[in-house]
């Protein structure tokens, strides 16, 4: 019989999902699974999107062009320079979701043996990316107990090499919640330009911002053209998962060039979803605020509910969906296949994401979970008292802790 | 600035997208550009896929499971059943397109600088693909004057190493139209038992037989299920390419669970795209009746016209909607893009894909081209009298070149 390969055996499992056996089995044994563990929005997608899936007139489902079709990338570029972006269509490459345009950003930008320096803990999914093109991610530690800021400029100077071609990094960030300030940007700035690296940004929260806080994009910094490859999807902004559209922006005109033949490869992306993805930028803004009062409603409900329980901490993050909580036990893989294995609390449980897979170090964040608050305010305090009954019981609970001292925000 | 990868510099551009530009430009110009260029149907997309689509009842769009839905899988099982293939819905994984099933199955079986060995002509973006994951291709020739048939086991032997990992095949080929018989097929059975390879087959155009001949896959032969990789797509066979909805199949249990890995790390195929494919299985006979009985009048429309033109040969293909001829030319790309640059007949010309991106082998295929014959009959002959008339002007004909005997079917 013939052997997969190396990296087929050696590629980690999504944390996100690799507990689906385990929530699939106590759903069949009757229980109620609260569903903390993906970003999957319960957000409506906005009723301009589906009507024009649903209104679609053309009688040949066929390619569009590579880099996706002008409409579309004419009609995105209206977003983006309302935000700042000062881009042009030809900045534009239409992707199948965010995944891919990450897939083309790092092979475009990074040969096998080449580094990137990602600030951990990070979306788990960049490791599999990077794997696929035997790219070598080397992490940088952000830490609860600071709110994941972004690590000192000296932390990244330790593991730049001559091998490092890249910073990766995500705002508002998955899993941590942690929203890069102008100032964290300056200093990835200056630190790309001095050992001309590329930035590359993962921006597929950016309408997520709470407290009034203001988005910054790496691509409205002054004199980081040719170093900014920013990612984006409508995934999330729009509750729109699956559709499975994406782009990659730059004004590095060789980035952009190299990319489109890595998109040329695998022809087009969806027709369908580009007019969806039309008619989703005129999603009036009220859609917007509406979601994020509900979004700032429920971080208030769950960071709230989490710091009440004995032994857990979790900060107050800026944006995004996410929180990334302490949680006083052993082993967040463990923990977490014991809530839907073993635990039922008045016959309900829940699915978290272990921290485990958002680090590249052995051995980081073994006490920390993630949580997505895509449910509802109800569902979210029922949760949270299953969790608090949960810990209580659990047979790997430590005891003694650290407790983080006061939170500053 | 920082310079991109090695990989983004050396990926050769599409062969059947890079002369675009020039063809934009001739459009400009007011040229009638006759496009048999690129594999993309004008037929019709059948009418319950697109009512599918305009019917879609969900509020969410949702990721879905990363292996595809459970209803989507189940009704695929059925289509594949009903060809002989005596799968399950554990075997299928479904991807976006074609393509990412492509890049999924090279990486589940083929680490960096291991061997796939293909024939060639073959595909263009399989280098693509293969080159993502540094994967070494060993093509080896099939002839035109031997009707693109699959190269004695003999000519396999000679580049099999302790590095080939797997073979690569297409049928109906894309893009001479081979279709490969149960006999070849037995003899690439014979190589991968006894040199312990996986076979990859791309069966994109399965539905594409003509003259009455016989579709058979690896997957109907014995004994061999642990080997098959087989890939399809709904682009060609319901002329829907930009629903980029493909999907693996396999019954060797340690590839399909690797390659759900690669999967779970771009999440979901297309949500929508899933609820269409499963309504397109009840696609009715009758309609792949219409389509065989047109591309068949085509084939031989284009074929007849073709071997009519001084210095041309052109051989009859059993499937797909391609050929492979060749002309009196010196060189086809530069013929292809003279076509759209510098010709014009009673204000016409056509685009064509120029073979040598389709070879490996450096300097092949340097008198061929590829057609895809995606256009109506009408076209197709007003097209070839262009053909005649380009060939009797094209300062780079070669007037000696070597015309093949007599062709035997």
């Amino acid at each position: 019989m013939p052997q997969i390969s190396e990296k087929g055996q050696h590629l980690p499992a999504s944390p996100i999902r690799k507990l689906t056996p385990f929530a699939d089995k106590a759903k069949q044994d009757g229980k109620k699974v609260y569903h903390l563990n993906i970003g999957q929005p319960d957000i409506a997608t906005p009723e301009g999107m589906l009507n024009a899936v649903k209104n679609i007139d053309f009688n040949i489902w066929a390619y569009t062009a590579s880099e996706g079709t002008l409409a579309y990338r004419k009609k995105l570029t209206e977003y983006y320079n309302k935000h700042g972006y000062n881009i042009t269509p030809d900045d534009i490459l239409v992707t199948t979701g965010g995944s891919e345009a990450i897939v083309i950003a790092m092979m475009t930008c990074l040969d096998a043996g080449d580094e990137v320096i990602i600030p951990e803990p990070f979306y788990a999914n960049y490791n599999a990316f990077a794997g696929q093109g035997d790219i070598v991610v080397k992490p940088i530690l952000s830490v609860i107990e600071n709110d994941f800021a972004l690590p000192k400029a000296s932390e990244f100077e330790k593991v730049i090499t001559p091998k490092s071609r890249a910073i990766f990094i995500c705002s508002p960030n998955n899993p941590t919640g942690h929203l890069y300030t102008r100032e964290e940007l300056e200093e990835l700035k200056a630190l790309c330009i001095k050992h001309d690296l590329f930035l590359l940004c993962d921006e597929a929260y950016r309408e997520f911002c709470y407290d009034g806080r203001q988005f910054t994009s790496p691509m409205h910094l002054d004199g980081l053209d040719e170093h900014v490859i920013m990612i984006d999807t409508v995934s999330k902004r729009y509750s729109a998962c699956g559709a499975r559209l994406g782009c990659l922006i730059t004004k590095n005109k060789q980035v952009w060039q190299a990319a489109l033949k890595f998109a040329q490869a695998r022809l087009s992306p969806g027709m369908v979803e580009q007019i969806a993805g039309e008619a989703a930028i005129d999603t009036p803004d009220s859609y917007f605020e509406a979601v994020s009062k509900e979004y700032t409603a429920r971080r208030d409900t769950l960071v709230s509910a989490l710091n009440k329980i004995d032994g857990v901490y979790c900060p107050t993050p800026g944006g995004a969906f996410y929180v990334v909580t302490k949680l006083p036990i052993d082993n967040a893989d463990r923990f977490c296949q014991w809530l839907l294995e073993d635990f039922t609390y008045q016959n309900q449980t829940l699915m978290l994401a272990p921290a485990t897979g958002f680090y590249s170090t052995p051995g980081a964040g073994l006490n920390e979970v993630r949580l997505a608050y895509v449910i509802n305010q109800d569902d979210l305090k029922k949760a949270m008292v299953c969790l608090d009954e949960a810990l209580k019981v659990y047979p790997g609970r430590v005891v003694n802790a650290a407790r983080v001292a006061a939170h500053v925000e």
